[in-house]
C-alpha cells in the first residue's frame, strides 16, 4: 500500500488534531483511503523541531510534559523552517500556521520552499492562496507536485474541489456565499434582540470569535476567501487587496429590525461574478436577503456557498466553516486529492 | 486530444439535448473538458437506428422531416438494441430511456450488454443502479470500464460524486433528502392553500408532473433514488423493493395547516442511516420538519440532500433535480468522470 510521509508546519489545534487522528486511527484510515500516512517531521515555535525518517512516535510527540520541548525526544528546541522544509524526508508539507491577512507570510514562503523542493503542499492557511495562487500553482506544476488548500475557504466543507471535480464543465458564472460563521452568528443574535457589542461578547464566550474580532466582523477574513474563490472558480487573477470589502460593523439594530419586519435577513455576503467578456467583479458587503433567497436561512455559525451556473442554475452547498476536526478533515481531503494526482501521473 | 465516441440509446429530451450541445458547442466543450466527443450511433424506437463510425452528422440526425426515419440518412427504421450496443463503434454507451420502476428493464439489459462488450456506460436512468448496482459495478470493474449514473439521483446536481470524491473519508453516517421536485412543489402549493388535487393539476400544467403522477406522489421515484444512495454512500446492498415507502397522498389540508401554524413544513423525505454495526436502515415517508431543519426551507421543485458525517456533521447540497439541460449535464459530467478514469489506468 502506498504511503505518504508528512511534515507538519505548526502544531496548533488543526495539525494536532490531524496528528491525533493518524496516531489513533491509522489502520481504519488506510482501509478507507487506500494509502497509509506517517508523520516524519514536525516544527512549531513552542516545541521546536523533530525529524524521524522512520516515522515520529506521535504518542510521545503529542504528549510532552510541561516545560519539555522536542529536544527531549531527540529533536531540537529551535526552528529553521526553510532548512527543515527543503531537506526533511517528507512527501507532503502540511502548512497550518496562522493566516497573516497583510501578506500571507510566513506561510507563503513555507509553501514556496516545499514546492521548490519537490514536495506537495496542503494547507488550511488562506494567505498563500489569497496572495500568490498563480505563482504557487505554476511552481507546483513545474515540480510535478500539488498545491491543495480546500480548508482555506469553508474548512472541511468542500467547495473548491466540488467546483473543479463533480461540477467541471458546468459553466461557472458566479458565486455568492456566507463565508464567516462568526459574523453570521452575530447577525443572527442581533435579530434575536442583542446589540452588536453584546452579540460579539457572546460569540467570544462560545469560542466563535477571537479576542480581536476585527478580521471576522470587518470582512477581511471573507476578503481572503473571495480572492481564493474568484481565482479558482472564475479564472480571475486577483490578490486580496483587490477585493472591495465592507464588514458588518455598520449594521445597526434599526436595520436589523426593519429587515425582520419584512421577513428578510442581513447577511455578510462574499461574491464574484464573471461577465460575458470574462471580466470578474468581486465584493464583500452586507446584503439584505429576502427569505426566499437560498442563503437567507443559513443560520448560526454555518457557512454556505451558492454557485451560479449555466447548466444547473443555482447549486448551494452548506456546512461547517470552522472547527478543529472539520479543518483537520480538510487536510485529510487534500491528501486524498494528492494521492489521486499521483495515480494519474 | 483524446476523443470519445458515444452511442445514444434513446433520443428523448435528455439525449437530444446532449446531442444538441455536442452539435453546437463541440469546440468550447473540448476547450473546457480537455477531450472531444462524437456521436457514432443512435437508436430510438421512433426513428430507428443510425451508425457512422466516422461521426454522425447531428445537424441532419436531429432535424428529420415529419415522417422521416434514420432510414433516410442511410440507417434503418428498426431497432436491435442488443446487436447495436454490443457491436457499435463507441467508447461510451449513453443510456437515456425511461425508467421502469418495476424491474429496471430494458435499461438494465442495455447497460449489461455495453459493459460486457467493454464499453463504459453513463445513464440518467434510475433502474439499472436501483435494481442491479452490485452486478453492474462488478461487471464494469471486470471489463476495466466505468458505470456512471450521477443523473439518476438529482439530475445534474452532483451528489454521488460529491460523496465519492471531495467527501471521501468523511465518515458517512447517513443521508436525508428532498428527492422529488414534483411532490415538494405540491406540498408547497398546499401550504399556500390549494387542495392536493388542485396542486397536482397545477404541477401538470407547469410540466413538473407527468400525466400519471403516481411515481412522484406515491414515493416510488424517491424509493429508487434512496436505493441508489444507500448502496453508494453507505455501502448497502439493497434493491428498490427493500425500501419501505410512503408517498404524500395521505397528507391532508388539516395536517398542512397545523404544520404552518407551528412554523413547520411537511416534506417527502428519503433517508438512510448506518448503525455502528454497519446495518443500513432506509425509508421514504413524509416528515414534518421544524423551520430550523436544513431541508425545511427547500421550496418549489428544488431538490436537496443532507449528508450526516462524522468529521463535518451536516453538509447539505441543494439544486435542480430535473430538467432537460440539467439532466444532459449529468451525462456530460459522467463522461468527464469516465475520462478521469482513463487517465488513471
Amino acid at each position: 500500500m502506498k504511503n505518504y510521509d508528512l511534515a507538519l508546519i505548526g502544531l496548533g489545534n488543526v495539525n494536532r488534531t490531524l496528528a491525533s487522528l493518524i496516531r489513533d486511527e491509522s489502520a481504519s484510515l488506510a482501509e478507507q483511503l487506500g494509502f497509509t500516512i506517517r508523520v516524519t517531521a514536525i516544527t512549531d515555535l513552542r516545541w521546536g523541531t523533530l525529524v524521524d525518517a522512520g516515522g515520529i512516535d506521535l504518542a510521545q510527540a503529542l504528549d510532552l510534559a510541561p516545560g519539555e520541548t522536542f529536544a527531549s525526544l531527540g529533536g531540537v528546541d529551535t526552528c529553521d523552517n526553510e532548512t527543515l522544509i527543503r531537506t526533511c524526508p517528507a512527501d507532503i508539507v502540511v502548512e497550518a500556521t496562522f493566516t497573516n491577512p497583510l501578506n500571507g507570510e510566513p506561510a507563503l514562503s513555507h509553501v514556496r520552499w516545499a514546492l521548490e523542493s519537490g514536495k506537495s503542499v496542503c494547507t488550511t492557511n488562506k494567505g498563500p492562496a489569497a496572495f500568490a495562487a498563480d505563482e504557487l500553482k505554476a511552481l507546483a506544476t513545474k515540480n510535478n507536485v500539488r498545491f491543495e488548500y480546500e480548508g482555506a475557504v469553508m474548512s472541511g466543507t468542500p467547495v473548491l474541489r466540488l467546483a473543479s471535480g463533480p461540477l467541471k464543465g458546468v459553466g461557472m458564472r458566479g458565486f455568492s456565499g456566507i463565508l464567516n460563521g462568526t459574523s453570521n452568528y452575530i447577525l443572527g443574535r442581533m435579530e434575536a434582540g442583542l446589540r452588536q457589542d453584546e452579540a460579539i461578547k457572546e460569540a467570544q464566550q462560545y469560542g466563535y470569535a477571537e479576542a480581536d474580532p476585527t478580521a471576522d466582523i470587518g470582512g477581511s477574513d471573507v476578503r481572503l476567501k473571495v480572492t481564493v474563490l474568484a481565482n479558482d472558480l472564475l479564472g480571475a487573477h486577483l490578490h486580496a487587496p483587490d477585493v472591495p470589502t465592507e464588514g458588518i460593523t455598520g449594521i445597526t439594530q434599526e436595520m436589523i429590525d426593519q429587515a425582520v419586519q419584512q421577513g428578510a435577513h442581513w447577511k455578510l455576503i462574499g461574491q464574484g461574478t464573471k461577465a460575458a467578456d470574462g471580466t470578474v467583479t468581486v465584493s464583500v458587503a452586507p446584503q439584505m436577503l429576502d427569505s426566499s433567497h437560498p442563503l437567507a436561512g443559513i443560520s448560526g455559525a454555518t457557512n454556505a456557498l451558492l454557485f451560479d451556473t449555466r447548466f444547473l442554475g443555482q447549486v448551494t452547498i452548506s456546512g461547517p466553516g470552522a472547527g478543529r476536526i472539520e479543518t483537520a478533515y480538510a487536510l485529510l481531503s487534500d491528501i486524498v486529492a494528492i494521492d489521486a494526482f499521483h495515480h494519474q501521473r
